[in-house]
């Protein structure tokens, strides 16, 4: 096989790599950080997207669209908010390029220097929440219930393909409302829309919970993420939802009147998930020969390969293929009948499930003759030998049992992976074990949090919700604590 | 009415601008030139780019996404696409921002200057390029058929809402090709699914041709476009298509292996529309009360109005109201019931046509009891009464018919306004007087074209395809030429 990765057990990260480059999904460009969305890799954002876009829309949202570009004033109003951003901002300073009058070829002009700076928005809290202001006045004006699609770029220094990148794709939810009540009640809800999407879409189970001081969005109250476990043991955080109280509303003074006429500030909400679910999606379900996809999110979900020998036996397969095909699409399956020739079965095979495609129909000339033809399941590489009689039922219900299997392979990881630690000693132990999440007793303060992170590379990955209360002594310092919390290293 | 707007006729741009805001399509933001599109607007936007994305993917094109940014050197490889947008670039320079240690607040962190700056995408061509460099080896690996959906930046001095924006989001095709011939193919297909769309969603006639030398793509060996018209008799480029020969293939070393193994620049299109055409929808269609909107892309087709006093009439509206909507919603037609208790019939009338909605359905409590309610359209504003029975195929029809009227009241003034010009007198009085486009001789030179725009402020809007030759003389300098071009003023 010409597209060979690495092994997860030889170098998890370069398996990685290895599948999002060979894959399709992405690759690497001459701009630092910043990588291109290949196809293969688009394809899946865009079931991705629009399958969350349905979801907002369901409950109530509607799409706009604010500038690229956010004056370095604005960044700064909210005090905690700049802090977080600051140190990862592109800035433009300039608007014109020129011809160097010394020959130096093409240079930024001098003279077309900005009167005041602009930020690539690494996310848009700030020039939204300015732009709220005009918006809203009075009662009538609220819930404002505002998502965008949209591009955002952050300065990182380490990056990889999906997980951490320059400039991402994502969706950030900005909502505004009248009372406290209502704000938490929509963080709630796109918290929850945020786990129905990665467990029943990207089979991909979560742990819903709350984010600690430390971990907290830069201007939130609190913010709710999702949690979701990789196999090399390390947590990745899926989605965030976050609970602005009126932080942003006082920052740039959006007030509205109330039923009684009195001026109030107004409470907010926002919400995120970007490509990096595709990153924690090829982590958590595919294998040594790429990619493994849920049929739910897969841009293709089943492909027929012929084989045959000579023009005869092809035009006979060719016929059944197409009406497969067509029998499938009907069922609103998406299918690809790949008949190129420039390319042998063997190869064919390799290439489609490097590319994660769920279902793989074989048709050969003598299987035919008995009115049979082999399917194969791309999760557990399983092959049946399956009657053309009632074969796209079959290949439906297969789908839905792969779904539902890819599901449960990684809710079993998962659970297998969420293990209780009582001393610093086993803390350590599991984390350089097993790894997965760690729910051990913590005293509630920053400081310990910090220095637990400094000792061990794991962070609090959230307080679960509806979390048990439990009497108990922080592994690291031996102070009372109330609950346990989940820690885990992380990407 | 709360929401009056300039007329057309009292101040044409200010009507545009009234329409753009009042109806909710857009707002201004605290960044020059940047607008927000809202989610009227969005909505309208969406339809659109779904419309055109599926045209794309039916011709086999699919979706990718490159880097938002570009290495100023990338942007300088090709002589005359730098000379084209190096005037209007935004500028990366710095990536962090840090507090000022003398106490001026958050500022650029001197330390944090980028080794190369990077130019924020004005158009793709460069960045692409240099990836098609790598995924491009063989002759199988052609045609490359790629779109990207994206924000571009051009730093334009002078901004108008959806026409001319600092930012503005667009399309942008890309595709690679073996032969010259192909690539034409391409260009030509390209402009014709533009044209399909333009004339069949939008409601909008174009004009299809190819642009003068001077008006050309930066970087293109021809540049094909539409050209609509708009009611103040100016014209609006509204999609061009560009055959770029082997420019950028020799700018980024892009070479194939055709099928006897030698070596070969690969040949290349790219091809664009963009938000400006909402501005030029607003433009083609609206009138004095407000947008108006062909079926097929507004956002929401039919608004049923009830007219009632107390709950028992509303109760029996509404059961009405709702099996007509569920009715039009089985037929794939978006409708809402507005019920909504803080507005009157009256302001919910103007509300509607100010945002363009094509049919009004008014159920009022005595007309219902004669199993009769009232159906106003948008266009010509002529208002029915409709008996109940029958009334959802009714409707169905209607909008059919409004999505022809508006187009053929469009081609109608087209086709008034395209004029011929045989002397510089008579080109003159034309676009002083009803202008549109002007039908007349140049002499094919880039210095009278440019000298006839000195005078005139009209460019040549394009040499139409399939151009009737004819002798004659230019207008300006009276030199021979074999064919009329259209000259207009533009947007």
């Amino acid at each position: 096989m010409a597209k060979e990765i690495t092994s997860r057990e030889q170098d998890y990260s370069q398996w990685y790599n290895d599948i999002v480059l060979k894959s399709g999904l992405a690759d690497y460009t001459a701009v630092r950080g910043c990588m291109v969305i290949k196809p293969h890799g688009f394809a899946l954002w865009e079931i991705m997207r629009d399958t969350l876009d349905k979801m907002f829309k369901d409950t109530g949202h509607v799409n706009a669209y604010f500038p690229l570009f956010i004056p370095k004033s604005f960044l700064s109003k909210e005090a905690a908010h700049v802090e977080g951003f600051a140190k990862e901002c592109a800035v433009v300073t300039h608007y014109r390029l020129m011809n160097d009058p010394n020959g130096g070829g093409v240079v930024v002009d001098p003279d077309a220097k900005l009167e005041e700076e602009l930020i690539v928005r690494p996310t848009s809290e700030t020039i939204i929440w300015s732009t709220f202001k005009t918006w809203i006045q009075s009662y009538r004006d609220l819930p404002l219930l505002i998502n965008q699609w949209a591009n955002v770029v952050r300065w990182e220094m380490r990056t990889r393909l999906f997980l951490r990148t320059a400039e991402f794709l994502w969706q950030e939810g900005h909502t505004a409302h009248a009372t406290a009540d209502e704000a938490i009640a929509e963080t709630r809800q796109m918290l929850d829309i945020y786990a129905n999407f990665a467990e029943n879409y990207m089979a991909m189970p979560v742990v819903r919970g709350v984010k600690s001081a430390n971990e907290r969005f830069a201007g939130a109250v609190d913010t709710y993420c999702i949690e979701a476990l990789m196999q090399d043991g390390k947590a990745l955080q899926a989605g965030t939802s976050h609970f602005l109280g009126q932080n942003f509303a006082k920052a740039f003074d959006v007030k509205f009147s109330d039923k009684e006429n009195k001026l109030e500030y107004v409470w907010a909400t926002s919400w995120g998930a970007s490509t990096r679910l595709i990153g924690a999606l090829v982590m958590a379900h595919s294998d040594d020969d790429g990619l493994v996809l849920p049929p739910k999110v897969a841009p293709l979900q089943v492909v027929i390969v012929p084989i045959y020998k000579g023009d005869e036996q092809l035009a006979m397969i060719s016929e059944k293929a197409n009406v497969l095909a067509k029998e499938l699409r009907a069922m609103g399956i998406s299918v690809k009948y790949d008949n190129s020739e420039h390319a042998r079965p063997g190869w064919k095979f390799a290439e489609y499930e490097m590319k994660g495609v769920p279902v793989r129909v074989a048709i050969g000339a003598r299987d035919l003759e008995k009115n049979l033809v082999e399917v194969a399941r791309r999760d557990t590489k399983e092959k049946m030998t399956v009657p053309v009689e009632g074969l796209s039922s079959y290949i439906k219900d297969l789908l839905d049992d792969i779904q539902v299997s890819i599901y449960n392979k990684a809710k079993k990881f998962q659970q297998d992976h969420i293990t209780k630690a009582d001393s610093w000693e086993e803390f350590m132990a599991i984390l350089d074990g097993k790894a997965g999440f760690v729910s051990a007793h913590w005293d509630g303060t920053g400081e310990t949090e910090e220095k637990i992170k400094e000792l061990s590379k794991a962070t609090i990955r959230c307080i679960p919700l509806d979390n048990p209360q439990e009497e108990g002594t922080c592994i690291l310092t031996g102070n009372p604590s109330t609950q346990r919390v989940l820690f885990a290293r992380a990407y």
